[in-house]
């Protein structure tokens, strides 16, 4: 099969790959109909964090190829939806609801598991890994959506669900990634009042606004913490989504969450050179986020993605075929892009 | 009236400071009976804070001595336990359930306010502040109990209550000090079914056992972390409680804490000199504490106090006067005390 092969940092090529087979007996093989490039894939591509060399891509939705003889409740022809993590869904940590870090689990391409930048891949624990996606004949909308629940989707669901945002909830959402914007989407969702998009750039801040942001804020660092705190008559938010993980975007974070608040934090650390403690402990803001346990989410975000509630989808605003990867890859790189979808098989 | 006053590291006398008065229609003067010196109070007596010269100490009880115009709930004569902040119960902090991040509090015996080591206090926001304890002739054991709810056992039960410890949790407690102790007692309360305390000292041990602690553990660091994975079938505990404060406490903290658990985090931070987003985000450790909302939880732990369920007032090893209040100081920085307790005045 093809696949797109990751080589080195700016380095990215399409070439073949062994056709993935079943070869434990919980197993299922599926083809690929979307992947996605995700914003943390870019970490690499630009050689700041470390990657095997191999196939890539952790975001996709597919059609199952083949079962292993144990995989219950999944067949040859379903249509199904991977979190960006597979998980055994029996271990300690699975059962303590957090399948993102299960004991036997791990993520799709990476360590020489094939990923959602190829044609196929083989998915370990597959009956408690993917999500079967009901009824046929999806809209393109849809379907888009649908790949937006891989990851991103469920990354921002984290962020929001972490930091606390219920009914009434005043957010603030730091980051105009892809992930900051569902973030906007989950916040709504969960009954958010008031959403505050930090974003300056202008096809962002119409995509934060249809999502449900309700103030949009241009400036960033120490003037957005004090233009939040002003909105705010100088209590902070109620949650404060941190969805970058630079150490600017953490402190901004941190500066606008009211006292006894909870920073929803899923950005990637980058270069954060200062401990949190004095903010944990003087100003009594707590701290939850981390990898989406996207298998959980998948299923309570479904519906609303079939029902058209939420359209996570709006986020990609690229597509390109798996010969177009490195053009997805730059444009995203290069800001041109919020996220890209590439198209690599059929329903 | 008399008070210990701070004069600068290591330097502490008991001079004279005028009798205070109602001076705002919300105050109160609180004549002291029992005041305690807290595991902070030696950050600063070491000099590795700062802090205000002039009166100190933020945990005391006694009895109501005057009241404003405006204080509704309390009369002179009133025995009460005062929270270690004072709040007004009505800003936007207060009302989010955070009444020690009160917008208009601040802490006793600090920036010329007196505090627990003297003999009287004026309380700001009296009736929000003050807890009215029911009955009469307590028990000295009681009396001792009731001075440990000024600080020491709220903020034990805020590292509990902010890992989130419910019926069955399996804690590990790191800090055998008084509030580490008293977090051993909260997470029991709680129903923690297994609580781990490390400890190397003996008597302290002791303590903890006859807290509710199930395993003692006397290693540190690195040691203690590889240690409690064991016991844990390398998951680790629902709920580590950090009851330190330094960079290998916390550390620790977050080595034992369990994928998706959260580390109850209420030691003053000193030399923490890295980042914990690593934890946080690739590891999904959560960090919630702080300042104990002293005021909420008195009201929580009162009966239980007062009908002899807890008894948290067994981390006072040590009794002084006034006038040995430097003795006190010097025998919990030495580590010869857990607590010390100073006996001010009469009910």
């Amino acid at each position: 099969m093809r696949a797109a092969l990751y080589n080195g940092p700016h380095s990215i090529t399409v070439g073949d790959r062994p056709d993935p087979v079943v070869t434990a007996p919980t197993d299922a093989v599926v083809r690929v109909v979307l992947g996605c490039v995700c914003g943390s894939d870019l970490w690499y591509y630009r050689g700041e964090s470390p990657h095997a060399l191999g196939p890539i891509g952790h975001e996709f939705i597919g059609v199952v190829d083949a079962v292993g003889p144990d995989v219950r409740g999944l067949a040859a022809g379903d249509f199904v939806v991977a979190p960006f993590t597979y998980c055994d869904g029996i271990c300690a940590i699975c059962r303590a609801g957090v399948p993102s870090q299960c004991l036997n689990g791990g993520s799709f391409g990476n360590h020489g598991i094939d990923g959602g930048q190829g044609e196929a891949v083989r998915v370990p624990f597959a009956a408690t890994t993917l999500v079967n996606v009901p009824g046929s004949g999806h809209s393109d909308a849809t379907m888009r959506s649908l790949a937006a629940l891989s990851d991103v989707m469920c990354t921002g669901h984290h962020a929001a669900v972490s930091a606390g945002v219920r009914p009434g909830s005043v957010v603030a959402v730091i980051g105009d990634g892809a992930v900051g914007l569902c973030a906007i989407i989950a916040a709504r969702r969960l009954g958010a009042a008031r959403i505050i998009a930090l974003s300056g750039n202008p096809a962002r801040q119409a995509l934060a606004r249809e999502f449900g942001a309700t103030d949009i804020l241009a400036d960033r660092g120490d003037a957005a913490a004090v233009a939040v705190k002003e909105m705010t008559q100088g209590v902070g938010v109620d949650a404060a989504l941190e969805c970058v993980g630079t150490g600017q975007s953490l402190a901004t974070a941190l500066a606008i969450a009211r006292p006894g608040s909870t920073v929803g934090a899923i950005g990637a650390p980058h270069g954060i050179d200062f401990s949190v403690m004095d903010s944990v402990v003087y100003r009594n803001i707590g701290l939850r986020g981390g990898v989406a346990p996207a298998r959980t989410y998948i299923s309570e975000l479904l519906t609303d993605v079939l029902e058209g509630r939420i359209n996570p989808g709006r986020v990609f605003d690229f597509e390109t075929t798996l010969d177009g990867i490195v053009e997805a890859y730059d444009a995203m790189n290069e800001r041109r892009a919020v996220k890209a979808l590439v198209r690599v098989g059929t329903v």
